[in-house]
């Protein structure tokens, strides 16, 4: 149909594309597809119990409150909750270092809002985390890629990188999106001292640094990056600023994540956020707070990754089993996803559509990688089907993968 | 304190400042002030017990889907509720019609990303909600301001602001923020006649329209826009977007809004929507259906109108017996604010000053008006203090006023 805004549109809308994950979450929808696609919590540790009863004391005792307007900055107690979570990791925060978002997702939109002028350069991973592309794209974000490898972004192109002069670097340390893979420990030292080197300051997403289901917890780069300048037990420097949510530790569903930066920054924010959206919803943060708080977070997470490293295991096995030998994938040690890299000649799009066919999904890859490439490779959750599905769905798209490359041996 | 980030803010920044009103609320967190500041609803008509009963409700059938990742465009049952309530207004639309936003700001902020390139003229009454000038400063926009009076936008000047090759029309027809007047029929028949004459589109902001206290309800532009083209009974033509949301309704603590567009502009929304924040918590939407389904929200409405119509004469009486000759005020029909109009040479910050100094708050004009001016006008609202607040409050205003004027007449 025609109408009046057909010619209207901003320039920043051609660069804006419907994400192939979402349009992968509309075939979710289908009962009959298992879908790796996803990036999707198990529903089954959703804590609804504890959900119920943090509602109810919300509304008997803060009813008034929960749902009227409230500062753009977030709650209170919920920013002093998780300045204290932060100091955990030897980071010496104040609330006011905390902006709460909806979602981390809202963070990286208001981070390009504040920072990215049309043509900057942002310096990624490569494959790296679609939503941040997305939320940058639109405001004419450039890309500089470091390809990664098992141990996360090869820092050996790492500085050639950072003379092409980026606004700042994106990394995903933990158990990367897409990919799985963790920065070994001393990359991240490589980081930031290269970082530190060029003056280019360092942006941390971590919305999965908990879910570890093996070998033991790496200090985060903004830790680093202040032991770096002998600043331990003093202030946070700022350098580095770090993103994490509730949304996989507690629920995706309530839009909350969080972002950790310098307070002039987190000022700038604000009245970005303001723009944005006024406030992240007030009942959502209550009843966050209320969930969270005594302790419960701490027990929930160790009923997550118990659930999630099963899964983990039950898909390895079951590509073990049923993958072909010419398909490689990466060995997550947490998180939700793992990589498949199958031959060149296949294209993971193709094998998508067969795949379909035996009712079972994933991401094909080359929308991870900032300016094309991948085409071979696809993102594989693990985190939302049950064990039986896993195996299943592990065995379909062996057969796929399997019929692929057979077609192509016999062409 | 020095941060690698001080000198890596992007040029749209400059335009951001901190809201006026968002500062304010600050303010208004000091119990002892009376503030007539915010646009709060009065926290006394929140339904908080069938809060609870629905939050209960949808975390017993739904737990699991209330607390996952949900679609872009919003939760199904709730589109589909929105477009039924719409088509009350004789628009007839599909829920692919209807997108679920973060509250009415985000509408405004997504409008602003799809339409909005650097240097484009949005045409807007002036004053206009600061919200809007907020989100859209961000992308650049500059402002053609058509002068309002007790009659809303004074068409009469409307064809000279159109000619200026705006990219859209923005309008606030009922009981408008900040000023609280209402745009006649006739100015809604005429906006509708030019815009089309000039092929400019318009945006229909209605967060207000269902709470009139007196008079016959207007219909809306969107309404016009459809008979004027003699759509009548048709399908939406999609010339008007309109806005709308559950804030003054229900809860502005949920952060739920929602735009009526072209399914074309919907999908450019979503896009844009991605980037953003990917959706908008499912828990708040199915909450909010929950609540709202099966008649309660017209009674709740109902409660809400009886309330604020008792205090909007209360204030009115108020004014009429404190304010001195010299002030003059609209006399809204409906919505949350009234608008106060002071002898030119006062000034209301320093008005405000002295108001806070008797502990009583509003909101300066000036930052209403996208051009500078109306530094002699004051925002006043009178939906969230007591009546008893509100007459005490009046009376404190009154006497800041008097003695101000006094000031002037005895320099």
């Amino acid at each position: 149909m025609h109408t009046p805004w057909d010619h209207r549109y901003a320039q920043r809308t051609q660069r804006m594309g419907s994400s192939a994950i979402r349009e992968l979450l509309k075939l979710t929808e289908k009962p009959d597809i298992i879908s790796f696609g996803g990036g999707l919590p198990a529903p089954e540790v959703f804590p609804v119990e504890e959900f119920h009863a943090a509602c109810e004391r919300v509304l008997k005792d803060h009813g008034a409150q929960a749902l009227q307007y409230s500062t753009t900055e977030g709650y209170q107690p919920l920013r002093e909750q998780i300045a204290r979570h932060t100091s955990r990791y030897h980071i010496k925060i104040n609330p006011e270092n905390v902006l709460l978002t909806s979602g981390s997702q809202q963070a990286l939109d208001l981070l390009g809002k504040i920072f990215i002028n049309p043509g900057d350069h942002i310096l990624v991973e490569e494959p790296t985390y679609l939503g941040a592309l997305q939320a940058w794209s639109a405001y004419g974000a450039e890309y500089v890629p470091v390809p990664a490898d098992k141990c996360g972004m090869n820092t050996d192109y790492l500085e050639e990188a950072l003379r092409a002069g980026p606004k700042f670097i994106y990394v995903l340390p933990n158990f990367q999106n897409p990919t799985g893979v963790t920065l070994s420990l001393e990359r991240r030292q490589k980081l930031v001292e290269l970082a530190d080197r060029y003056g280019v300051p360092i942006v941390e997403d971590d919305p999965y640094g908990q879910l570890r289901y093996e070998g033991e917890h790496l200090p985060a780069v903004v830790t680093l990056d202040d032991q770096f300048r002998n600043n331990k037990g003093a202030r946070y420097h700022g350098n580095v600023i770090y993103l994490s949510t509730f949304s996989k530790i507690l629920s995706p569903g309530l839009r909350l994540g969080w972002v950790v930066a310098p307070e002039e920054v987190i000022r700038k924010l604000v009245q970005a956020k303001q723009g944005a959206d006024l406030h992240t919803a007030t009942f959502n943060q209550l009843v966050a707070y209320e969930v969270s708080r005594g302790g419960f977070l701490d027990q929930h997470i160790k009923v997550i990754r118990d659930v999630y490293k099963e899964r983990l295991s039950v898909m390895l096995s079951a590509m073990d089993r049923f993958f072909p030998a010419e398909v490689d994938w990466t060995q997550p040690s947490g998180g939700l996803f793992l990589w498949g890299i199958m031959p060149e000649y296949l294209n993971s799009e193709n094998v998508l559509r067969d795949a379909l066919e035996k009712k079972v999904a994933f991401v094909p890859g080359e929308s991870f990688f900032p300016r094309g490439g991948g085409q071979n490779t696809m993102r594989i959750n693990f985190s939302n089907a049950t064990p039986e599905k896993i195996q299943q769905g592990i065995s379909r798209l062996g057969e796929v993968l399997l019929e692929k490359i057979r077609q192509k041996e016999t062409a």
